[in-house]
């Protein structure tokens, strides 16, 4: 598969609510997945796919998503970049809000080896 | 200036079409830019301030811009995504459409030092 294929089928199976398929067919056992940020003197790098699919696990468990949109994937050389669009309720709090962020990503051997979150921290 | 601050000025300047006041005022004078593709044997990467507007000039002499959207910045770390969306007429071949692109920066001391096109190439 070329970078643009993984990126057509991430963003598929994302619009459609399979991100755990996703994890599971297109990322490699050693993938490294970067926030733009976190909890005080908790690293914003998650190591490995089992790792990644906890905090997916995590995210799911603590989220309602009314709709999700994917824009993209837009590539260049091995990487390529997807925006999410989320409507989502964070269940813990009942607070319904728009989450918007970009998504880079890094392909090798046809599995996405990389992958590193941007968006605005707080308000 | 934060890595955010400069992704203000820079999409503030990009949406007023003031892309050259940008390079003039936000990127080092040592700044890599690079497209996602290009012609047969040409490389990808322009180094250098001067290259760059150099490349910035040869594309505002070949288009004319209706109108220019910036989604972003969003930041992570040192580095920010913006997506562009432009009306434009190639004038060579006055053909009017729509072009989107992401765009991957990465600040170093206040400064853009390196840009990462992100596009589809073809149809």
């Amino acid at each position: 598969m070329t970078t643009l294929e993984v990126g057509k089928k991430l963003a598929e199976l994302c619009k459609e609510g399979k991100n755990e398929v996703a994890l599971d067919t297109l990322y490699a056992s050693d993938v490294v997945s970067v926030e733009a940020g976190g909890p005080p003197g908790q690293s914003p790098e998650t190591q490995g796919l089992e790792a990644v699919l906890g905090k997916a696990k995590w995210w799911n468990d603590n989220h309602t998503v009314h709709s999700a949109e994917v824009d993209g994937p837009y590539p260049n050389g091995d990487q390529f970049i997807c925006k999410f669009t989320y409507d989502i309720t964070f269940k813990p709090e009942n607070k319904r809000f728009t989450m918007q962020e970009m998504a880079l990503y890094t392909v090798k051997n046809d599995k996405i080896v990389r992958e590193v979150f941007f968006y605005s921290m707080g308000a």
